[in-house]
């Protein structure tokens, strides 16, 4: 009798466990699958009976011209099969009659600042770490005040798999966004959890939490949210050294507070892209001491040698075990980053110049804390 | 001097601080605003220079053959304002000759199952616990390991503002999502963390921890993680219940053993939307005695009364707090509600049955979890 009872669950969970798309789907007999990707060639599909040209654009091109023309079939759905491009994390998206249009098919879309984009994954040894590992740490979206900036704020927070039972204290890598990123753009296009995921469970990399704040302080978190924004000057010299101020009197304080970890600067690693990059070496001179493991990605120096030789004499004094610089040779800021090697030798600092193909891209990002995770706190 | 160095920064910031989109728009002076939220009007922008037909569908719409026309402008911009929908968290998009497009100038998106939705949240009285709160909780996306199912799976935890240090122990409601949804379903569409942060600011619901498991066995996290997922067979009674007992079995004393809450059944609420609804009275019919605050949600039952009468009989005995049946009058399960409903009368049990108009949707499923949510653990 308790079956019968059952059964309806049983019918019920039919009904509602195929969503309304693959129901319809399912209806027409013809699921369409995009991106469906194989060894060798991956196919995008895209239903579109009445446009005359749908072309398919993906960040494995060289620009936006390179975009390809997709061919319809009797059914209305266009298609293109293209040689797999090498492992590696792109975004794409389709252009109908000049319209850029997601791929509808996709569940796998990331957002990057204010646009959502279509992800393509294509597995590979450059690319084993950016799926999900074995064993999962787990993120957290934290709301902390900052006194210094007058708001409570967000953020994100890694912990490795392990944290809540093992008692150990653990380090900390702080993980800064570039201009237009937020608190969440490390987790999402960065894979950063993935990459570490995956890079402890490997015992590559120390088990470490990590720590992703929101690092335009006119937000107190994503635009997602729908929070006000305060708007402010951002000529300002102030303005640009408040968030760097308070990461450290706010964001580590609170970290060192709520987490079990080790409050000392060994156990301290700060890295940051781009305008994240110029936090980073912002708050390693401003707050000399504080991180031993200091990595400004994509990111360098300009202006008087002098007046940057000062700034690194005190990072140096402050001491650190491991200054890591990463830039690709087609960066735009790739000069600055050269200077900042310069400057590292001319004031006799031991640093690592990790230098890669490419540019100002997640691509050379996610590569780079693949990279220096391993080296942090040994 | 240190003025210079900081200036670069500032330059950096400035440059990279505003993101590509923002840098395309200010280059063409005219910043394309979509949607552009008024107290009368709403105005829905796309660019879409070459289109010959333009239209906008909004879930405030009564059907999908409501969709508007819009109007172009000699930039390529196709326009529409309408009168602002009542206040209610809605999805759109634009049909661009046929093709379904979400708004690229619209950062708040949300992904309802394998779709992602195009989000317009009007203000009013009944959505205002739909905005940020002023005090917020944390969300953590936890994985845990279920014996009963065989994976190590995800879940979102909310813990309310203050849990960190309150030394307090809580209360704990467990909400289950819906056919064709996952684990970050109710976080989401549902603004669970909203509703209860503002619910909780007000005084007006107890601080609660809110757990939001993933309903699909098969899968271990929400599809976006790639992860692989288990076929079954569906048709198979066994399989229904294997989520409820891993609920019970497995996420129960995960949660009671990892976070301050209280381990007693007057600490413990179930409530769960269509399947969701469906797993709530599997689990407590099967699992009698464990919960003493019990919300379906858009679900009711069918079957021979006699089967049904001896389910709740066991919930009876078990003993309850609450027993709050949420249902809109057009939803499709409006019958089998109707049916609990009086199945719960027949059998003597004290029981709310709230009903609404509307059909099987999250615009009721928001206003049932803030309506009920007040009367729980009181």
């Amino acid at each position: 009798m308790k079956k019968k009872l059952l059964l309806v669950f049983v019918c019920l969970s039919v009904l509602w466990g195929a969503n309304a798309q693959e129901l319809a789907n399912f209806m027409r007999r013809a699921p369409i699958v995009s991106p469906e990707i194989g060894e060798k060639i991956v196919t995008f599909r895209v239903a579109a009976p009445d446009a005359k040209l749908v072309r398919l654009y993906g960040s494995w091109m060289p620009d936006r011209n390179s975009s390809v023309n997709m061919m319809k079939d009797t059914a209305g759905v266009w298609t293109i099969s293209i040689p797999t491009p090498s492992p590696e994390l792109y975004t794409y998206h389709f252009i109908v009659d000049g319209i850029v249009v997601n791929d509808s098919r996709n569940v796998f879309m990331q957002r990057d600042g204010t646009r959502y984009l279509s992800v393509l994954l294509v597995p590979g040894e450059l690319t084993e770490n950016y799926y999900e590992a074995g064993e999962h740490g787990n993120l957290s979206k934290v709301w902390y005040d900052s006194p210094t900036i007058g708001t409570n704020r967000r953020m994100f927070v890694y912990t490795p798999y392990g944290y809540e039972t093992s008692g150990e204290e653990y380090p900390v890598l702080y993980l800064l966004h570039g201009g237009g990123g937020d608190e969440d753009a490390w987790s999402t296009m960065g894979r950063a959890r993935q990459i570490l995921d995956n890079l402890i469970e490997k015992g590559l990399a120390k088990p470490m939490i990590c720590v992703m704040p929101n690092g335009n302080p006119g937000q107190q978190a994503a635009k997602t949210q729908l929070l006000e924004e305060k708007s402010y000057d951002r000529r300002d010299p102030e303005f640009a050294n408040l968030y760097v101020k308070s990461l450290v009197n706010d964001i580590i304080p609170y970290i060192e507070s709520h987490y079990r970890v080790i409050a000392k600067p060994e156990a301290r690693a700060i890295s940051g892209l781009s305008m994240g990059g110029g936090h980073t070496l912002a708050a390693t001179s401003l707050f000399p001491g504080t991180f031993d493991y200091i990595c400004p990605l994509s990111m360098g120096v300009r202006g008087e040698a002098a007046e940057v030789d000062k700034q690194l004499q005190a990072v140096k004094k402050g001491g650190y075990k491991l200054y890591w610089l990463g830039c690709g040779e087609s960066d735009f800021v790739w000069e600055m980053a050269k200077n900042l090697d310069a400057a590292l030798t001319r004031n006799e600092m031991e640093h690592t110049f990790y230098v890669t193909d490419g540019g100002h891209t997640w691509a050379n990002w996610r590569k780079y804390l693949n990279t220096f995770a391993p080296l942090l706190f040994k």
